[in-house]
């Protein structure tokens, strides 16, 4: 009965991530699964990277996951983007953003005027990485202090991704980290995956990872 | 019929977690739950704990819990204590460790001999706090690096524990961190958290955490 049900789960959740994808399809709108453990520097990361697009002329928009707390969304108001703070604990405290809550939150923005839209997740290396939610591609930020085995001990995570952000660059002189062991740990758990290393607190190695976003996107 | 299902799952996994607990008292074990998000130094943590605590006369052992890999229980091997790895792969890749996964690595260690267990639970913030596995008591580890605002995003986690260690004090003096911000958002969340301060690299604090957890443990 229990996988019965579990299926149930995830076939009602990939039908609204493919109504959400058909929504994005209408409106044109790339769409970035933004994922990591907790504070690993997702919100740092798109504080430095929506003002960096706006001045590209690409019109940002963010769905805000976490469990509880309206903190993040507060974090980027500064930005003047439409920001929606999609909670999880009304149902539950589920553990990753679904796709029916993505379904809800697209409610509250003004489709026509978005061209880039990032959910960031709720921290978590675990379950974000199960569920698919209409999006263009799967981000995963791992803080360089997490250490070297993290894709040996997540691998679905980091096989589920495009591109693997190596953050807080910023902190390398301070830590016993052998930074080579952890690119070849991602290439071995996922061969394709893109790896760029940055710091969202110095803008180190973020226009690297703006161009990355603009090049799949393609043109608008 | 789901929300039946994830009942009788939960009654499942007390049921085991009741069973455990009885084991632990008729062979006189202190058993304590370790958690944290991935890459906070639980692993470090225990490798600078437990020759500490073997030099105090206490017999230690570890189950060490993962998705994938057996790369902590490598870590811990030159220690010389039981070490038995529950990897929750085979089973669906669970973001936590069960009470069935301790119930079944229990029989891989001589629990005549053993006075203090620790399981070491599958960096996940979220989750693994849903779940009694039969243990004495709970402790998260929060790395520095993760922000003042951990406790205010995940609440359950530092509801449910009894010590919350801050780990990674070492780096304070190059993170943009307010400790007393953080400290005062744990007890925000749980008036009745112990906080202590740790570096498990320097060894800073750790006298304090024996401390804590001979106390906790009582006369053996």
């Amino acid at each position: 009965m229990e996988i019965r049900v579990i299926r149930d789960v995830l076939e009602e959740s990939n039908a609204r991530a493919r109504e959400n994808r058909s929504t994005f399809d209408q409106y044109g709108i790339f769409v970035v699964n933004i994922m990591s453990s907790p504070g690993s520097g997702k919100t740092t990361l798109l504080q430095r990277t929506i003002p960096l697009l706006q001045e590209r002329g690409i019109s940002c928009a963010v769905i805000e996951g976490d469990i509880s707390s309206t903190l993040d969304s507060e974090r980027l108001q500064p930005l003047g983007v439409p920001v929606v703070q999609a909670n999880t604990e009304p149902f539950g405290g589920d553990c990753h953003v679904g796709s029916h809550l993505v379904q809800a939150a697209l409610e509250h923005l003004n489709l026509e005027e978005i061209s880039m839209l990032f959910i960031e997740n709720i921290g978590n290396l675990v379950c974000p990485a199960e569920f698919y939610l209409g999006e263009d591609c799967k981000v995963v930020v791992l803080s360089l202090t997490e250490g070297e085995d993290k894709p040996l001990k997540y691998p679905l995570m980091f096989r589920e991704c495009d591109l693997c952000l190596i953050n807080k660059m910023d902190l390398e002189p301070h830590l016993d980290i052998d930074l080579d062991l952890l690119k070849t740990n991602l290439q071995k758990i996922n061969g394709r995956l893109d790896v760029l290393t940055v710091s969202a607190k110095t803008g180190e190695g973020i226009s690297a990872w703006i161009n990355w976003l603009l090049n799949h996107k393609g043109s608008p």
